[in-house]
């Protein structure tokens, strides 16, 4: 008997579980439905920026894969369908047809729910004035570039410097825009400890980008035919023809709230390491609606990023598909780049260390991408975290030139293989004059906080 | 009392367990005097190469550190003095001033031996004429240069295509010269498997040079002044207006054999982990004169690596400082700019797996440095080992171009963990377009070599 599985969600995680599946299953076994609600599947919402910016030419490169060819594979995907309720215990569905209105329930045995992240919006006067744009889907990222060519102005409001703000601002810099960037916290970059963070700020007011910290955007003015005009802290007026919204996202979790699921203190669904949802044994979940266990604190997290929702749904496929594979957690990881720089995170911040209850040492270091002597060496500040008395590291920032982004991989695997920074001194790194001192900047990092750990046992 | 350290050899390893050593002891604790026969102390003769061919400069670019900023730190450095004979049962070492020939023994109560490696030189006829060139030392990449200014030509061999080699006919291509490279293997880089050496000889033959594998040198051809003039192998001549050896080295360790001192299958001085000389309590030796621990394989390698001449230095360093450091081993890393590639491998090639008497699956995949749509992406080949079963890392290899060559990092990291590939699939490694594909190169080919162990248990 064939069972049918439903997928809610058509992006990085719905639609990896359901290739997947299909390549363990045929058709016979398995009917795959898919409801997506917006007009695009497996995007890169990581790529907008620099489709805004002009680095990427055409929206359709960022598109992996097109619904006609998830169709071609046997996946009856159902485009601009959106579902409005869960009904577990009933194993079904309601979905609506977005263009004719028309509703039904449908069935399943199995279900993946991957409803993705909605950007957060401040519930604040304006708001929703034509001009003020997110940037989370393709949709999105269109009517930004639409408004930014049929409005055309000079001056450009980025709301929040986190990757998404900081890389609106430099694509919008890279447009001819004067940005001003407003933030709520002490420094852009708040994955970033302040004083590395600091680094970015310097680098971005090198841009020409104006930077205003600790600020909250409290009104957005329009003007007669209601689009935004300006833009208002507690302290001040800002001129804007067009707003950029990168406050960060939440889990889309209401169809899950509403059914009962259960929900993480981040509003994330929980999962177990098979990415079932816990409790459920016909229901998945993956990608940006999850939280996922974070390895070196012990907590849950929220995560919205394209690898780990890649990952989810490969893992949520191979076990619908009859396999076995589950996800064991993250450490964290980031890399960006910001103007000119590369910045990179893994593990604990210090906030996040203290809030685990760690007691630990920090040690900060600069050194450079490439031998001394190499031409295009660029130097490199690294920032490591290791846990008092044990010695295990914690978690590592870096922020340098071309070069250095990657090199936060080798702290990453040593998270995930507990290793102490005493170990980590001993590495057999890449080294050659063109990508390395001889000393590698996170043995350099590693060495120091050996010592620090060393001298505070 | 004040005891005395010496150290034979002012080069990585000597230098750094010199300055190391005073770090922790002071002068009238430990008294350091350092033998050293050539013309420069702690000189990076991975940078030779750039030398040669214009990236670098100047020559003191690539000295880390000169006699006299040694000398101010309280190090008696001796320059141009080769010790000739190791009296390890009388605490003495019998040393020559080069150029008076005064002669005397100099008593220790701690010695390092940290004497390096020497070039191969094929014993065959001409091998010594004028124009035919090691590049081991400053003193060699001086002779060169002055050689190619003097002497100019338009034909240049390079015999051997192993790291050294290549960046040699490189080095050689950039100067102007039109380059041969006899290779005794079927491809160039033999410490890449074949497969993956054939992607570099067609680098190399992109950039006009002629790669010639499975010849060996027979002969050194000269002119009447005694100058090389060509080169013979059994099947032909080649003319050559200067002539590079790049056939590698092998440890410099005639006075630790001649003084009974343990040296294992490679000729490279055996030691404990903490780099003393096995069974003698007051010698210790790094750098290029060691064998090491390969922790994939369980067996000594010799691998002369400034990277790890410089740890061994800073170790023995903190051993006789009175502090406690050791060396686990090595992974067997390698980074290299081979033309536009960038060539990198750890662990085991296949051959070293059989040698090993492992078996297992190998995989290779072809991936980008970056997001597919993102500008600069660049192909990328990651050739990966896991043992059969157990689906343990045994080695990766990989040939890329901007960003692909510290990747391999990553699988050192795994290595030295003893990570499985199923492991490293949900390894959390840093993602954005511009530094990689939503599956990092090495996680697409953990995922593939997963698949293999599996199918093969």
């Amino acid at each position: 008997m064939t069972e049918r599985l439903v997928i809610i969600g058509g992006d990085a995680a719905g639609m990896s579980a359901a290739s997947q599946a299909r390549r363990m299953k045929s058709a016979k076994e398995l009917e795959i439905v898919v409801f997506e609600r917006g007009h695009f599947t497996s995007f890169s919402a990581c790529g907008i920026p620099y489709w805004v910016g002009g680095d990427v030419r055409e929206r359709d490169q960022l598109i992996a894969r097109t619904p006609e060819e998830h169709r071609a594979r046997d996946i009856d995907l159902r485009m601009r369908v959106e579902v409005l309720e869960l009904d577990v215990p009933g194993h079904r569905v309601r979905a609506r047809e977005l263009e004719s209105g028309a509703e039904s329930w449908v069935g399943y045995d199995k279900l993946v729910i991957a409803t993705g992240a909605t950007p957060i919006r401040p519930p604040i006067p304006g708001i929703d004035a034509p001009g003020v744009h997110g940037v989370q889907t393709l949709d999105d990222g269109q009517d930004l570039i639409e408004s930014l060519e049929s409005s055309p102005g000079r001056r450009a409001v980025v709301v929040g410097a986190g990757y998404v703000g900081v890389e609106m601002a430099e694509a919008l810099i890279n447009r001819g825009y004067e940005v001003t960037v407003i933030n709520r916290g002490p420094q852009p970059m708040a994955t970033l400890d302040p004083d590395m963070g600091s680094l970015i700020r310097k680098a971005m007011e090198g841009l020409g980008i104006r930077v205003l910290c600790t600020a909250e955007l409290t009104k957005v003015l329009t003007d007669d035919t209601g689009r935004v005009r300006a833009v208002a802290t507690a302290e001040a007026e800002f001129p804007a023809d067009v707003v950029v919204l990168g406050i960060g996202v939440r889990p889309n979790t209401e169809l899950a709230r509403a059914a009962g699921l259960p929900l993480g203190s981040h509003d994330g669904l929980l999962t177990d390491l098979s990415m079932r949802v816990r409790g459920y044994r016909d229901v998945w979940a993956g990608g940006d609606c999850v939280e996922v266990l974070d390895l070196v604190s012990g907590t849950e997290r929220h995560i919205a990023l394209g690898t780990h929702a890649n990952k989810h749904g490969q893992i949520i496929g191979a076990n619908i598909g009859g396999g076995y594979a589950t996800f064991p957690g993250v450490v964290g990881t980031a890399v960006s780049k910001v103007c000119d720089l590369e910045v990179a995170r893994t593990g604990l911040r210090e906030k996040d260390a203290h809030a685990a209850g760690l007691q630990f040492e920090t040690v900060t270091i600069e050194s450079t991408s490439r031998s001394g002597y190499f031409p295009g060496t660029a130097p490199m500040t690294v920032k490591m975290l290791a846990e008092r008395r044990t010695g295990r590291l914690l978690g590592v920032q870096l922020v340098g030139r071309e070069g250095a982004a990657k090199r936060i991989d080798i702290a990453a695997v040593a998270l995930t293989a507990r290793m102490t920074v005493d170990q980590m001194i001993a590495l057999d790194l890449g080294y050659a004059p063109p990508f390395s001192p001889v000393w590698d900047p996170i043995l350099v990092a590693a060495r120091k906080a050996a010592v620090a750990v060393e001298r505070n046992r």
